[in-house]
């Protein structure tokens, strides 16, 4: 048998463990062309409440009553593929199953001597990806430079902020308690830190510890925080449109300040992307940071939680923060 | 006698007459080096507005008790300096002042015999310079694509929406009026426009008026308009954010939706930006536009208000919209 998580309802606002389903499954029969996966690793990440909505985006949205697919290492139990092996170990975009079939399309093998498989999750997979490509591709960031960024001990912040230094620039982080803060300024190498929890003023507390001004903003929150930022933007500044974890879970898209007046005044630059707009750029992006990774120069931080029935949980956690860097579900 | 209009007060909300205050000054001496300018047309604009604050913007806000500066067209009537005659035409950058003296720095000679002298604070002007090259630096036009204007009737947006029709776009215009709406079809060429004032979901009626989707967004307005634009971005669309005439004399920055979950969604850019980013491409520019008015393929609308008093009222006219094209006085 088999368990399989699927989802039952489409949430509005937070989600809740209600949203999610558990059915058992029988073990699926390898067909020719076929291998037979077992997850050991499930990445759950705040995108993935987007697809939970009925709405046209980037990606079609999730089908209720079918299973959540997103990042998974697994390992090949059974091969019926010329490409794979028993024991090989794999990530790919899966369904959150104990165990699937697949015809192998769209998996990369790891090596599990290389780097620990979660690392494959996080910062050598889409992590690293979208923090590396979303702030050399969008904020160019030049030595000297001041780097701000949001959900700065989230996964993707906690990683820009360590490219951000490694280029050379100041780096501030915004993140939601003390300890992240000494978190972000002891391990992660952050110049300085906000706690957006215990500050009144956030347009003040941002001038203070950026007396430059901020050129490039990371934005992993959206909402009153990037409001916030506006108010420090240096002329041509560019503002990286990451994550909006704020709203993610708004029923109705909430109110902000007008932008444009800022973006007008300081020539400022403001992109949304995806990480799958760069694909192109994966291979220089991987090697970079399996580098920088190597040398010492990265460090990562996971927030592992055991056992598949925790999934849901866990993915609901992140909109509580409370998570250090990456969140996986060891199964 | 010359007279000579100051900033008396920085204007609360939407600026009044109060705001502005007439003096008389004697006729300026003209000393060696120097010209003496008699001041023939005036061009007001939105931007000004943002200079009566007292707040760090992308040029310095004006002093009270001092002249108002903007784009002037006035002719020499002495010169002590060899580079300029008797006679000539110039335009530059100048103080509200029936006559005044000058150095001759960043003044341009204009030919009377090409185009009318108005036309240099127009199309042939920064109202020109702007709308060419907004479009083309930052909203990379592709022919086929779909262009949508805001503020369209306007002196930016007129100009804009024909350039957009010269290269091959769809173009759709958003204004105030009825008669707006059909002066953007008849005289500018442009495939559809919208009133505002008449239409309730403006969200709609661009998916309506856009089917397939806005590429590239030419933003005078912000505000309400720009928050229904938003629902019908493409992927990878790009919005120049020229102007946002709208909150211009908002004492408290008003709210928005927010941009962010938006501009993730379809990878799109949003750009501020002001003519002086892009001194290096104004000859390019200025080439460009003066062939294409020399072949007929540009038009202009002016709303010229007589006489150096009326220059306030027209100023203050703007932010009602009673302009077609570029608001121009004529002393």
């Amino acid at each position: 048998m088999s368990k399989t998580i699927l989802l039952d309802k489409r949430p509005e606002g937070k989600p809740t463990k209600s949203d999610f389903k558990f059915v058992n499954e029988t073990t699926p029969e390898v067909n020719s062309g076929e291998i037979l996966l077992k997850t050991h690793y499930i990445s759950v990440d705040p995108y993935l409440r987007g697809r939970m909505r009925d709405v046209k985006s980037y990606i079609p949205p999730f089908e209720l009553q079918k299973p959540i697919v997103s990042g998974i290492i697994a390992e090949v139990m059974e091969s019926k593929n010329k490409d794979f092996s028993k024991g090989d170990f794999v990530s790919g975009t899966l369904a959150w199953k104990e165990q699937q079939v697949s015809n192998g399309d769209g998996l990369i093998k790891v090596d599990a001597e290389r780097a620990p498989l979660s690392a494959y999750l996080g910062i050598l997979g889409m992590t690293g990806l979208t923090a590396y490509l979303g702030l050399t591709e969008i904020g160019k960031p030049k030595k000297g430079e001041t780097l701000l960024v949001s959900g700065a001990a989230g996964a993707v912040g906690s990683v820009v902020g360590q490219i951000g230094k490694i280029l050379g620039l100041r780096v501030v982080g915004i993140a939601g308690s003390d300890e992240k803060v000494t978190l972000l300024k002891s391990d992660f190498g952050f110049d300085d830190a906000i706690n957006y929890n215990t500050t009144d003023n956030m347009a003040k507390a941002i001038a203070e510890k950026c007396p430059d001004g901020v050129d490039v903003y990371f934005d992993n929150v959206g909402g009153d925080i990037s409001d916030a930022v506006f108010y420090n933007i240096n002329k041509k500044a560019r503002l990286v449109i990451c994550g909006a974890i704020s709203v993610y879970n708004e029923t109705e898209l909430p109110k902000s300040i007008s932008v444009q007046p800022f973006l007008i005044k300081n020539s400022a630059l403001m992109q949304g992307f995806i990480i799958f707009d760069y694909v192109d750029k994966y291979p220089e992006a991987m090697k970079q940071l399996g580098q920088w990774l190597g040398e010492g120069k990265l460090t990562y931080k996971e927030t592992i939680v055991e056992g598949f029935e925790a999934t849901p949980q866990a993915f609901i956690d992140l909109f509580d923060g409370k998570n250090k860097g990456k969140m996986v579900v060891k199964v």
